[in-house]
């Protein structure tokens, strides 16, 4: 089970590998917030998304011979691109499994990485078995999204850097609110916080319509999404909560946040306005949750995970048109 | 004049003030250019460029009485924001001269950080005659957009930072292109560089049709623009470079690289997609040079400074619109 010593140990292994995010602020953006808001741009992260971090943990932490045979991951595009170029910088052969439907940018961008992708329809395919199958018929090491131990450590990562940055500007309790889908992101800053700032809540935001954590937070077991298309989010979206993850942020999180698509928009908008920082709606979800339902979160500061800003150009110039000048 | 021990110095009054901003970089980048490209994204400052390290160099320079007075400032709108910020920190008055035609976000910024905007006529009035009656009449200390030594100092911090992230980064020789309007950032770059990684050069990059800094750098004598408008770039077009600037620039810069138009706005497209990171047209003209002039660079690595992103929603939409789907 990944601990504050795991996390530790995967930043000694990322050190000099992934790219230490600064924490970003706007008084623009503290005014529309009514308080201090610190964002991590994780946008800024190698591959555009924290996913690196996990990636790396978890290719540095095979043995050589797990490493000659190579790495599998099933992504709807994030987690593909982090482990896919963690891989090739470590010289280990990847397959990515990927849904047809992802943005051509990142299915482009994965086999730019030097990984072998695989389609597959993610409205008729159970992704899950179809990865085991193709990970146990050639030999790769599976590397799952969320739930995988080293994963979460290289995740957490984000939250030992958090609690430094914070005590820097002065911030002691604040919510911490990060961008959740399976939890993994979520449960390793959680578990950093603990350790290393306890002032320091970690809350996961979900889209609207898809608050599967939000709703097993409430009722403290796994509940699931009835559905897992139809948001503007959907790099996020997961049919429930990691087995290793839930239990984690069951224990440590604060209530989950549910934003509408809208609002999600509306924060890539602040993000380029204010911060100059280009954000997928997945990646602003934190940031929409601090600015615009401020009344949702606790403390004079609240710091937003921006976790990714892997977006077609297409998809952006409309949301700027859309939103571009109210922001 | 500013020296380095003058830059040392704006360092520490920056310190936990101005932002330290990260080296950025991209293996889809480096293709493009065909060596490293390493990017020092200064659109990430506070204020959105550069100029706020110039900006807080400078105010945090005045003694009591001038700051109780206020400070002045002409600029077609990054300056102005960059002093009107640190003036607003440091509870110092600030009037801001800025041309009429400058891009309405910056001059809606500039007066959301707490300055009086008074606006010209470019291409009527003389900006440096109006500026100084204005700072007279009201004893206003003038802070030049690039012709001050605290305000050179304070742009020369980013060279210091830069000639530590590189030996970080492992590189010891190579250019570093720079954004030049005025050849504030350029000559405060130069001087840094020369004291601390006498292997790295700086080259000042300008906008076609505006290259009055790399025709004085030819003629070792300055030399003027035949107009002042009509490039993407306005942002960094100056009528001739520095009376302080200039002997910095002839003593210890590279030749200057001149890049049209629309490279700016194909680096923007690749910045947006490769980096996460919003730049504008005249912010993105080193990493343009970098990426599609690599004849005109000398070494295995190059460094270019993207020097702001304030960019109005509309223009960018119509930028990723031309250039976003092949960057």
């Amino acid at each position: 089970m990944t601990d504050i010593a795991m996390i530790e140990a995967a930043a000694a292994r990322l050190k000099g590998h992934a790219r230490r995010t600064p924490l970003l602020s706007s008084p623009f953006l503290d005014e529309i917030a009514g308080r201090r808001v610190f964002i991590k741009p994780e946008a800024l992260q190698h591959t555009g998304s924290f996913k690196f971090r996990g990636g790396w943990s978890a290719v540095s932490a095979l043995d050589p011979e797990a490493r000659a045979r190579g790495v599998f991951a099933f992504s709807s595009g994030n987690h593909a691109q982090g482990v896919a170029y963690a891989a090739k910088l470590h010289g280990v052969p990847a397959v990515i499994l990927m849904p047809a439907d992802a943005p051509a940018l990142k299915i482009a961008n994965t086999r730019a990485l030097g990984a072998e992708v695989i389609t597959y329809d993610r409205a008729t395919e159970d992704r899950d078995a179809l990865g085991q199958s193709i990970a146990e018929e050639r030999g790769l090491t599976l590397i799952k999204p969320f739930d995988n131990p080293y994963v979460i450590a290289g995740q957490g990562t984000v939250g030992l850097e958090i609690a430094e940055q914070a005590a820097e500007e002065g911030v002691e309790k604040a919510d911490v609110l990060v961008c959740c889908g399976g939890g993994g992101l979520t449960s390793g800053i959680a578990l950093a916080l603990e350790a290393r700032a306890p002032g320091l809540r970690a809350r996961p935001v979900e889209p609207e319509g898809f608050d599967d954590v939000a709703r097993s937070l409430a009722t403290g077991q796994i509940e699931r999404n009835h559905h897992l298309t139809g948001s503007v989010c959907d790099a996020i979206i997961t049919p429930q909560p990691g087995a290793l993850t839930f239990p984690i942020m069951h224990r440590l999180c604060g209530p989950g946040v549910v934003v509408p698509d809208r609002d999600c928009l509306r924060a890539m908008a602040a993000a380029f306005t204010r911060l100059k920082l280009v954000l997928e709606p997945g990646g602003a979800i934190a940031l929409a949750a601090a600015l615009f339902h401020p009344e949702t979160v606790q403390g004079e500061a609240v710091i937003a995970v921006a976790s990714g800003g892997n977006v077609d150009a297409g998809a952006y110039a409309k949301m700027l048109e859309a939103f571009g000048e109210g922001a």
